[in-house]
């Protein structure tokens, strides 16, 4: 088969393509490997006359146009699994980042050990009570969207002390539930309750800015956000004015509402942790997700359909 | 009773010491509550004819001349065990930064983002394959020293989907090591076999440099070194060296040989975390090892020394 790529990917990954022409231009190609970054338009899929099969790199697939594959009969995959892992490990090294002060204690080690002019400052003298953070530790963590991710974020956070609270469109079962002793509550009780509050749902415009001016206050003064799920869950100028107020005590963002913008405040707020939207950007993972686009084509060209993550 | 202090403590931490009187000159003190950062020496001691009690604010008591309490008769006390959490967390938060380059990459957005100079550079173009960083996921972490702040980070790294491996002076028993599935070795094996190695051990001086250009390059060039025990476990300039020549990958330290002075390199070095040596320094911590002080004062002085956390 010849295949197309929107962004070239790593070549450990595809082995199991070999055999099949790789990289070729759009317009001769069978299969088209996206990634969930790039846009696949209507145009570009009437540009390929011979296209069967879209199979995206990522778990989100909202980077395609789905109405213009249906008309064509394209089949549609994504790479659901290889995701979860490091997404949920991501948002808890941001959460106990943002809780330990990590990021904002090394960069002031370097800012005062070399000088350096306009990053903020903080007295870095080691001492009993200077430098204290606080604790994961005997903290409730909130978990809004408690699918696969949220649920590896939970196994995380058990292990490190935490109690888990969680609002999700449907209740879990109470097996599951029970795994990481989590409490099913309202969205308002979750934010009432919780020291730290991470989203991990998917986005849908009903949840665009869910996390807004009302919901930061609701939160605790002394608890933190931590986002990797998408930027426009949260009004992002309402969490800079929040955070800049003391309304909350701190963030950890992977992703924005405007990417690659990010809302100048932040870059300059001690109490935020930034990231460049990497929840799945491990070298681990990307290989990981490069095997699951190629058993999706192979699966695909064996007519196994049922081993197929299909969406359409 | 009349209570001298080293360090101004959190009063929140010393409600349980209501009725004494509180930071009084150490001539005229019958305890003295020090903490692990200042010296207690034997011309101090000699100074305060009174004292019966040194309750020492921290695990390690390194800081204190036991033999001038041992000629006087003084009891000594520490704080194990709320040192223990607090601990564990840093190591894995300093792991799961290194490893994510969650500090590096909050660092490199404000950089760019602000205009700031001097600090290195980064490509924090926001794209697939961009910004990559390291799993734990799947990942050997090493430890070394597995007593109970040990086990507490391999808690959290068993949820966090790694192996263990350990080297301790002995073997633990199976019930423990079954809990984390961790596998006793030889200190050369640990090594070599681990992804990730965290130090985890009380420093004596038998264990003076027990990282040093040798032990560094029998790790894999791919491994992380995590050190939240003390800054002497390592020969500083060769660690130095080693990142800095690719001989391992990376390293995240909480403690430096000669504190508060940083080995110069390391603060130029992308791929290497720094934390002011705040391995138990969470305001939750603070105050647990604030109430620890005050119970083994009431214990000593209720004459229950079972109840006592006693060193001498």
């Amino acid at each position: 088969m010849r295949i197309a790529f929107t962004t070239k990917l790593p070549a450990e990954g595809l082995t199991r393509l070999q055999g099949h022409e790789l990289y070729v231009p759009l317009p001769e190609a069978d299969i088209l490997v996206s990634t969930f970054d790039k846009p696949v338009t209507a145009a570009m899929i009437a540009s390929a006359p011979k296209l069967k099969l879209i199979a995206n790199f990522g778990a989100g697939y909202n980077n395609i146009d789905l109405d213009a594959c249906r008309q064509r009969g394209i089949r549609v995959t994504n790479t659901p699994q290889p995701v979860i892992e490091p997404t949920a490990e991501l948002a808890f090294a941001l959460m106990i980042d943002v809780a330990r002060r990590v990021s904002e204690f090394d960069r002031a080690l370097r800012v005062s050990g070399l000088g350096i002019q306009g990053l903020g400052t903080l007295d870095v003298h080691f001492a009993v009570m200077n430098n204290l953070s606080h604790s994961l530790y005997g903290k409730t963590l909130g978990i809004i969207g408690m699918g696969r991710i949220g649920q590896s974020l939970a196994r995380r956070a058990v292990a490190g002390g935490m109690t888990i609270v969680y609002h999700n469109r449907h209740r879990l079962p109470e097996t599951i539930e029970a795994r990481y002793n989590a409490r099913y509550v309202t969205l308002q009780t979750l934010l009432q309750q919780s020291d730290y509050v991470s989203l991990n749902l998917p986005y849908t415009p009903d949840v665009h800015h869910m996390i807004g001016k009302q919901e930061l206050a609701m939160m605790k003064h002394t608890a933190y956000l931590i986002n990797t799920a998408r930027g426009a869950h949260v009004d992002e100028q309402a969490l800079a004015e929040a955070l800049q107020t003391g309304v909350i005590a701190g963030a950890a963002l992977d992703v924005y509402e405007h990417e690659p913008r990010i809302t100048p405040e932040l870059l300059r707020l001690p109490n935020v942790v930034l990231s460049p939207h990497t929840g799945t950007g491990t070298w681990e993972g990307r290989i990981a997700m490069c095997e699951n686009v190629a058993d999706n084509i192979l699966a695909f060209l064996n007519n196994d359909i049922h081993k197929m993550n299909t969406i359409l």
